[in-house]
Protein backbone atom coordinates (compact mmCIF):
# COMPACT_ATOMS: atom_id res chain seq x y z
CA UNK A 1 0.00 0.00 0.00
CA UNK A 2 1.55 3.21 -1.27
CA UNK A 3 0.57 6.15 0.02
CA UNK A 4 1.99 9.71 -1.57
CA UNK A 5 2.33 13.01 0.20
CA UNK A 6 3.12 15.99 -2.06
CA UNK A 7 5.53 18.80 -0.80
CA UNK A 8 5.73 22.21 -1.97
CA UNK A 9 7.31 25.53 -0.64
CA UNK A 10 5.77 27.15 2.22
CA UNK A 11 3.58 23.38 3.33
CA UNK A 12 2.55 23.52 6.52
CA UNK A 13 4.22 21.00 8.54
CA UNK A 14 1.46 19.26 10.84
CA UNK A 15 -0.76 19.29 7.40
CA UNK A 16 1.44 16.71 6.28
CA UNK A 17 3.23 14.85 9.10
CA UNK A 18 -0.03 14.34 11.48
CA UNK A 19 -1.61 11.94 8.46
CA UNK A 20 2.38 10.64 7.71
CA UNK A 21 2.37 9.42 11.40
CA UNK A 22 -1.01 7.90 11.39
CA UNK A 23 -0.51 6.07 7.74
CA UNK A 24 2.99 5.23 8.10
CA UNK A 25 2.56 2.78 11.59
CA UNK A 26 0.09 0.56 9.96
CA UNK A 27 1.60 -2.30 9.39
CA UNK A 28 2.21 -2.51 5.47
CA UNK A 29 1.62 1.15 4.36
CA UNK A 30 4.63 2.87 2.62
CA UNK A 31 4.34 6.55 2.82
CA UNK A 32 6.32 8.90 0.79
CA UNK A 33 6.98 12.10 -0.09
CA UNK A 34 7.41 13.46 -3.32
CA UNK A 35 7.96 16.67 -5.34
CA UNK A 36 8.76 17.36 -8.89
CA UNK A 37 12.26 16.27 -8.33
CA UNK A 38 13.64 14.36 -5.05
CA UNK A 39 15.03 17.06 -2.28
CA UNK A 40 14.65 19.06 0.43
CA UNK A 41 11.57 21.24 0.79
CA UNK A 42 11.08 24.27 3.29
CA UNK A 43 7.62 24.89 5.49
CA UNK A 44 5.66 28.41 5.99
CA UNK A 45 7.20 29.02 9.37
CA UNK A 46 11.13 28.95 7.35
CA UNK A 47 12.28 26.38 10.65
CA UNK A 48 11.49 23.07 9.05
CA UNK A 49 12.86 21.34 6.16
CA UNK A 50 11.24 17.99 4.66
CA UNK A 51 13.31 15.95 2.02
CA UNK A 52 10.65 14.53 -0.97
CA UNK A 53 12.64 11.52 -1.17
CA UNK A 54 10.66 10.32 -4.27
CA UNK A 55 9.14 12.26 -7.99
CA UNK A 56 6.35 12.70 -9.39
CA UNK A 57 7.33 10.85 -12.16
CA UNK A 58 8.35 7.93 -9.80
CA UNK A 59 5.19 7.41 -8.20
CA UNK A 60 2.71 7.57 -10.73
CA UNK A 61 -0.32 5.36 -9.76
CA UNK A 62 -0.21 5.66 -5.76
CA UNK A 63 -3.20 4.24 -3.73
CA UNK A 64 -3.34 6.93 -1.63
CA UNK A 65 -2.23 10.78 -1.99
CA UNK A 66 -2.72 13.31 0.56
CA UNK A 67 -2.15 16.87 -0.01
CA UNK A 68 -0.93 19.16 2.65
CA UNK A 69 -2.01 22.82 2.81
CA UNK A 70 -0.28 25.86 3.94
CA UNK A 71 0.64 29.55 2.39
CA UNK A 72 2.14 27.79 -0.34
CA UNK A 73 -1.33 26.34 -1.71
CA UNK A 74 -1.60 29.88 -3.99
CA UNK A 75 1.44 28.66 -5.77
CA UNK A 76 1.11 25.06 -5.13
CA UNK A 77 -2.60 25.55 -7.38
CA UNK A 78 -0.99 26.81 -10.45
CA UNK A 79 2.13 23.94 -10.71
CA UNK A 80 1.31 22.06 -14.19
CA UNK A 81 3.43 19.39 -12.73
CA UNK A 82 1.89 18.75 -9.61
CA UNK A 83 -1.63 19.35 -11.42
CA UNK A 84 -1.01 16.69 -14.06
CA UNK A 85 0.40 14.45 -11.75
CA UNK A 86 -2.81 14.52 -9.33
CA UNK A 87 -5.27 15.01 -12.42
CA UNK A 88 -3.57 11.09 -13.48
CA UNK A 89 -2.83 9.36 -10.36
CA UNK A 90 -6.02 7.94 -9.69
CA UNK A 91 -5.63 7.01 -6.63
CA UNK A 92 -7.83 4.67 -4.81
CA UNK A 93 -8.07 7.84 -2.73
CA UNK A 94 -7.46 10.95 -3.16
CA UNK A 95 -7.23 13.14 -0.08
CA UNK A 96 -6.14 16.83 1.40
CA UNK A 97 -5.57 18.53 4.51
CA UNK A 98 -6.61 22.32 4.95
CA UNK A 99 -5.86 24.31 2.44
CA UNK A 100 -4.80 21.32 0.24
CA UNK A 101 -8.05 21.01 -0.87
CA UNK A 102 -7.74 24.14 -2.73
CA UNK A 103 -5.05 22.09 -4.60
CA UNK A 104 -7.55 19.35 -5.70
CA UNK A 105 -10.43 21.87 -6.61
CA UNK A 106 -7.88 24.08 -8.74
CA UNK A 107 -6.92 20.51 -10.58
CA UNK A 108 -10.68 20.13 -11.12
CA UNK A 109 -10.89 17.09 -8.59
CA UNK A 110 -13.59 18.55 -6.39
CA UNK A 111 -16.25 19.24 -9.12
CA UNK A 112 -19.77 18.37 -7.61
CA UNK A 113 -18.26 16.84 -4.82
CA UNK A 114 -18.76 17.91 -1.39
CA UNK A 115 -16.05 19.41 0.17
CA UNK A 116 -14.22 21.04 3.79
CA UNK A 117 -10.82 23.45 4.16
CA UNK A 118 -9.47 25.49 6.87
CA UNK A 119 -12.13 27.35 8.16
CA UNK A 120 -10.52 31.05 7.07
CA UNK A 121 -10.53 29.37 2.89
CA UNK A 122 -13.66 26.70 3.21
CA UNK A 123 -15.98 28.90 1.23
CA UNK A 124 -13.42 29.25 -1.94
CA UNK A 125 -13.88 25.89 -2.44
CA UNK A 126 -17.35 27.06 -4.47
CA UNK A 127 -15.62 28.60 -7.21
CA UNK A 128 -14.77 25.57 -8.23
CA UNK A 129 -17.31 23.78 -8.62
CA UNK A 130 -16.96 22.09 -5.34
CA UNK A 131 -20.17 22.28 -2.51
CA UNK A 132 -18.62 23.44 0.86
CA UNK A 133 -19.37 21.83 3.71
CA UNK A 134 -18.47 22.83 7.13
CA UNK A 135 -17.25 19.40 8.93
CA UNK A 136 -14.23 18.35 10.30
CA UNK A 137 -13.54 15.26 7.94
CA UNK A 138 -15.90 15.26 4.31
CA UNK A 139 -15.48 12.00 2.36
CA UNK A 140 -17.25 12.23 -0.85
CA UNK A 141 -17.12 9.16 -2.89
CA UNK A 142 -13.07 8.37 -3.49
CA UNK A 143 -12.29 11.91 -1.93
CA UNK A 144 -11.53 12.79 1.78
CA UNK A 145 -11.13 16.06 2.56
CA UNK A 146 -9.73 17.80 5.86
CA UNK A 147 -10.41 20.93 8.01
CA UNK A 148 -7.57 22.94 9.27
CA UNK A 149 -3.79 22.12 9.66
CA UNK A 150 -4.62 19.64 13.36
CA UNK A 151 -7.63 17.88 11.05
CA UNK A 152 -5.25 16.05 9.30
CA UNK A 153 -4.58 13.66 12.10
CA UNK A 154 -8.69 12.84 12.38
CA UNK A 155 -8.81 12.26 8.61
CA UNK A 156 -6.06 9.63 8.31
CA UNK A 157 -7.83 7.54 11.11
CA UNK A 158 -10.67 7.89 9.41
CA UNK A 159 -9.08 6.83 5.87
CA UNK A 160 -7.22 4.11 7.23
CA UNK A 161 -10.48 2.27 9.13
CA UNK A 162 -11.26 2.92 5.56
CA UNK A 163 -7.87 1.46 3.50
CA UNK A 164 -8.03 -1.61 6.52
CA UNK A 165 -10.32 -1.74 8.98
CA UNK A 166 -11.60 -0.32 12.48
CA UNK A 167 -9.09 -2.00 14.67
CA UNK A 168 -6.26 -1.19 12.89
CA UNK A 169 -7.33 2.11 13.15
CA UNK A 170 -7.78 1.84 16.66
CA UNK A 171 -4.72 -0.10 17.04
CA UNK A 172 -2.68 2.81 15.91
CA UNK A 173 -4.80 5.83 17.70
CA UNK A 174 -3.19 4.01 20.94
CA UNK A 175 0.07 3.72 19.57
CA UNK A 176 -0.28 7.60 18.64
CA UNK A 177 -1.87 8.12 22.19
CA UNK A 178 -4.62 9.76 20.59
CA UNK A 179 -7.16 10.87 23.07
CA UNK A 180 -6.73 14.71 22.58
CA UNK A 181 -7.27 16.56 25.53
CA UNK A 182 -6.39 20.67 24.55
CA UNK A 183 -6.59 23.11 27.70
CA UNK A 184 -8.89 25.43 25.25
CA UNK A 185 -11.45 24.95 23.44
CA UNK A 186 -10.94 27.55 21.00
CA UNK A 187 -10.14 25.11 17.72
CA UNK A 188 -13.35 26.43 15.72
CA UNK A 189 -14.66 29.91 14.96
CA UNK A 190 -17.95 28.62 16.23
CA UNK A 191 -15.95 27.41 20.39
CA UNK A 192 -13.67 30.88 19.87
CA UNK A 193 -14.25 33.60 22.23
CA UNK A 194 -15.14 36.53 20.30
CA UNK A 195 -12.94 37.98 17.99
CA UNK A 196 -10.31 35.30 18.02
CA UNK A 197 -10.31 34.67 14.53
CA UNK A 198 -9.82 38.33 13.01
CA UNK A 199 -6.65 37.80 15.69
CA UNK A 200 -6.01 33.88 14.23
CA UNK A 201 -6.09 35.23 10.19
CA UNK A 202 -3.21 37.62 11.16
CA UNK A 203 -0.67 34.40 12.43
CA UNK A 204 -1.91 32.52 9.06
CA UNK A 205 -1.00 35.08 5.97
CA UNK B 1 11.75 33.56 22.05
CA UNK B 2 14.11 30.78 21.53
CA UNK B 3 12.77 27.25 21.25
CA UNK B 4 15.14 24.05 20.68
CA UNK B 5 13.70 21.00 19.38
CA UNK B 6 16.50 18.21 19.59
CA UNK B 7 16.71 15.63 16.92
CA UNK B 8 18.34 11.95 17.14
CA UNK B 9 17.84 9.12 15.11
CA UNK B 10 14.57 6.91 14.99
CA UNK B 11 12.59 10.04 16.80
CA UNK B 12 8.80 9.82 16.37
CA UNK B 13 7.82 12.88 13.35
CA UNK B 14 4.17 13.90 15.38
CA UNK B 15 6.37 14.21 18.52
CA UNK B 16 8.38 17.04 17.22
CA UNK B 17 6.36 18.23 14.59
CA UNK B 18 3.21 18.87 16.92
CA UNK B 19 4.89 21.17 19.19
CA UNK B 20 6.83 22.63 16.47
CA UNK B 21 3.24 23.65 14.47
CA UNK B 22 1.75 25.10 17.64
CA UNK B 23 5.19 27.66 19.13
CA UNK B 24 6.36 28.23 15.48
CA UNK B 25 3.32 29.84 14.44
CA UNK B 26 2.97 32.52 17.90
CA UNK B 27 4.18 35.69 16.74
CA UNK B 28 8.36 36.13 18.04
CA UNK B 29 8.98 32.88 18.77
CA UNK B 30 11.84 30.91 16.51
CA UNK B 31 11.84 27.34 16.69
CA UNK B 32 15.26 25.32 15.48
CA UNK B 33 16.03 21.73 15.62
CA UNK B 34 19.03 21.00 16.76
CA UNK B 35 21.78 17.84 16.61
CA UNK B 36 24.84 17.22 17.68
CA UNK B 37 25.76 19.00 14.12
CA UNK B 38 23.60 20.42 11.81
CA UNK B 39 22.34 17.86 9.51
CA UNK B 40 19.59 15.28 8.20
CA UNK B 41 18.13 13.10 10.76
CA UNK B 42 15.72 10.31 9.83
CA UNK B 43 12.87 8.99 11.91
CA UNK B 44 11.48 6.14 13.01
CA UNK B 45 9.52 5.28 10.03
CA UNK B 46 12.20 5.71 7.71
CA UNK B 47 9.54 7.98 5.50
CA UNK B 48 11.01 11.09 6.85
CA UNK B 49 14.28 13.33 7.16
CA UNK B 50 14.38 16.54 9.05
CA UNK B 51 17.23 18.68 8.74
CA UNK B 52 18.44 19.92 12.11
CA UNK B 53 19.65 23.49 11.30
CA UNK B 54 21.32 24.41 14.42
CA UNK B 55 24.04 22.50 16.70
CA UNK B 56 24.28 21.86 20.52
CA UNK B 57 27.04 24.63 20.29
CA UNK B 58 25.26 26.77 18.28
CA UNK B 59 22.54 27.16 20.99
CA UNK B 60 23.66 26.38 24.36
CA UNK B 61 20.74 28.32 26.39
CA UNK B 62 17.19 28.10 24.41
CA UNK B 63 14.51 29.70 26.28
CA UNK B 64 12.77 26.05 25.43
CA UNK B 65 13.70 22.64 24.85
CA UNK B 66 11.22 20.17 23.58
CA UNK B 67 12.66 16.55 23.01
CA UNK B 68 10.67 14.23 21.44
CA UNK B 69 10.20 10.67 21.84
CA UNK B 70 10.50 7.23 19.93
CA UNK B 71 12.37 4.03 19.10
CA UNK B 72 15.43 5.96 18.77
CA UNK B 73 15.57 6.87 22.56
CA UNK B 74 17.39 4.12 24.13
CA UNK B 75 20.22 5.14 22.00
CA UNK B 76 19.41 8.63 22.91
CA UNK B 77 19.51 8.55 26.59
CA UNK B 78 23.23 7.49 26.45
CA UNK B 79 24.03 10.12 23.90
CA UNK B 80 26.76 12.20 26.39
CA UNK B 81 26.57 15.07 24.06
CA UNK B 82 23.10 15.55 24.08
CA UNK B 83 22.66 14.70 27.58
CA UNK B 84 25.70 17.45 28.42
CA UNK B 85 23.82 19.91 26.67
CA UNK B 86 20.50 19.24 28.26
CA UNK B 87 22.00 19.85 31.65
CA UNK B 88 23.92 23.08 31.06
CA UNK B 89 21.09 24.52 29.03
CA UNK B 90 19.17 25.55 31.94
CA UNK B 91 16.29 26.72 29.99
CA UNK B 92 13.33 28.25 30.98
CA UNK B 93 10.96 25.50 30.31
CA UNK B 94 12.25 21.78 29.84
CA UNK B 95 9.94 19.85 28.41
CA UNK B 96 9.07 16.32 26.57
CA UNK B 97 6.89 14.43 24.58
CA UNK B 98 5.89 10.79 24.44
CA UNK B 99 9.04 8.78 25.72
CA UNK B 100 10.97 11.91 25.33
CA UNK B 101 11.16 12.36 29.02
CA UNK B 102 13.01 9.37 29.54
CA UNK B 103 15.97 10.87 27.74
CA UNK B 104 15.46 13.91 29.96
CA UNK B 105 15.26 11.63 32.97
CA UNK B 106 18.35 10.06 32.00
CA UNK B 107 20.02 13.16 32.23
CA UNK B 108 19.01 13.20 36.02
CA UNK B 109 16.50 16.38 35.55
CA UNK B 110 13.27 14.38 36.45
CA UNK B 111 14.38 13.35 39.74
CA UNK B 112 12.08 14.08 42.46
CA UNK B 113 9.32 15.25 40.17
CA UNK B 114 6.02 14.39 38.86
CA UNK B 115 6.33 13.54 35.04
CA UNK B 116 4.65 11.42 32.38
CA UNK B 117 5.35 9.42 29.02
CA UNK B 118 4.49 7.54 26.43
CA UNK B 119 1.77 4.74 28.15
CA UNK B 120 4.29 1.91 27.29
CA UNK B 121 7.62 2.71 29.06
CA UNK B 122 5.74 5.95 31.65
CA UNK B 123 6.58 3.08 34.96
CA UNK B 124 10.27 3.06 33.58
CA UNK B 125 10.44 6.99 35.09
CA UNK B 126 10.41 5.54 38.59
CA UNK B 127 13.83 3.99 37.80
CA UNK B 128 15.64 7.44 37.37
CA UNK B 129 13.17 8.82 40.75
CA UNK B 130 11.03 10.83 39.13
CA UNK B 131 7.20 9.90 39.66
CA UNK B 132 4.92 8.36 36.60
CA UNK B 133 1.80 10.24 36.86
CA UNK B 134 -1.30 8.91 34.24
CA UNK B 135 -1.81 12.38 32.92
CA UNK B 136 -1.82 13.37 29.50
CA UNK B 137 0.37 16.95 30.36
CA UNK B 138 2.51 17.42 33.59
CA UNK B 139 3.58 19.93 35.16
CA UNK B 140 6.34 20.35 37.59
CA UNK B 141 7.94 23.65 38.53
CA UNK B 142 10.38 24.72 35.07
CA UNK B 143 9.76 20.66 33.39
CA UNK B 144 6.50 19.97 31.60
CA UNK B 145 6.13 16.48 29.93
CA UNK B 146 3.61 14.89 27.86
CA UNK B 147 2.00 11.44 27.44
CA UNK B 148 2.51 9.63 23.76
CA UNK B 149 3.13 11.20 20.35
CA UNK B 150 0.16 12.87 19.64
CA UNK B 151 0.24 14.74 23.28
CA UNK B 152 3.08 16.83 22.02
CA UNK B 153 0.11 19.24 20.49
CA UNK B 154 -1.84 19.65 24.28
CA UNK B 155 1.42 19.79 25.76
CA UNK B 156 2.24 23.02 23.20
CA UNK B 157 -0.69 24.96 24.03
CA UNK B 158 -0.36 24.35 27.61
CA UNK B 159 3.20 25.52 27.49
CA UNK B 160 2.32 28.53 25.33
CA UNK B 161 -0.41 29.90 27.65
CA UNK B 162 2.66 29.97 30.50
CA UNK B 163 5.08 31.59 27.65
CA UNK B 164 2.34 34.45 26.70
CA UNK B 165 -0.82 33.88 27.31
CA UNK B 166 -3.98 32.07 27.27
CA UNK B 167 -5.37 34.11 24.26
CA UNK B 168 -2.17 33.85 22.14
CA UNK B 169 -2.35 30.07 23.02
CA UNK B 170 -6.41 29.74 22.12
CA UNK B 171 -5.35 32.23 18.95
CA UNK B 172 -2.56 29.43 17.52
CA UNK B 173 -5.38 26.31 18.25
CA UNK B 174 -7.93 28.51 16.39
CA UNK B 175 -4.84 28.99 13.45
CA UNK B 176 -4.52 25.37 13.31
CA UNK B 177 -8.06 24.45 13.57
CA UNK B 178 -7.34 21.89 16.79
CA UNK B 179 -10.90 21.01 17.55
CA UNK B 180 -9.90 17.32 17.67
CA UNK B 181 -12.49 15.00 16.76
CA UNK B 182 -11.15 11.41 16.69
CA UNK B 183 -13.50 8.74 14.65
CA UNK B 184 -12.73 6.36 17.71
CA UNK B 185 -12.15 6.66 21.24
CA UNK B 186 -9.20 4.61 21.41
CA UNK B 187 -6.60 6.79 22.11
CA UNK B 188 -5.56 5.95 25.69
CA UNK B 189 -5.26 1.94 27.54
CA UNK B 190 -8.10 3.05 29.84
CA UNK B 191 -10.61 3.73 26.68
CA UNK B 192 -9.00 1.09 23.63
CA UNK B 193 -10.81 -2.40 23.42
CA UNK B 194 -9.27 -5.12 25.41
CA UNK B 195 -6.42 -6.79 23.85
CA UNK B 196 -5.51 -3.85 21.30
CA UNK B 197 -2.69 -2.33 23.75
CA UNK B 198 -0.84 -5.42 22.74
CA UNK B 199 -1.59 -4.88 19.68
CA UNK B 200 -0.42 -1.30 19.73
CA UNK B 201 2.61 -2.25 20.83
CA UNK B 202 3.54 -4.43 18.09
CA UNK B 203 3.52 -1.26 16.06
CA UNK B 204 6.21 0.31 18.33
CA UNK B 205 8.87 -1.28 18.92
Amino acid sequence: MHVAIPLYPRFTALDAVGPYTVLGFAPGVTVTFVAAAPGPVTDDLGGLTLTATGAYAGLPHPDVIVVPGGPGTAEAMRDPQLRDWLVAARPRWTTSVCSGSLVLAAAGLLRGRRATSHWAVRDALAGFGAEPVEQRVVTDGPVITAAGVSAGIDMALTLLARLRDDETAQTVQLAIEYAPDPPFTAGSPRSAPPGLAERALTLIR
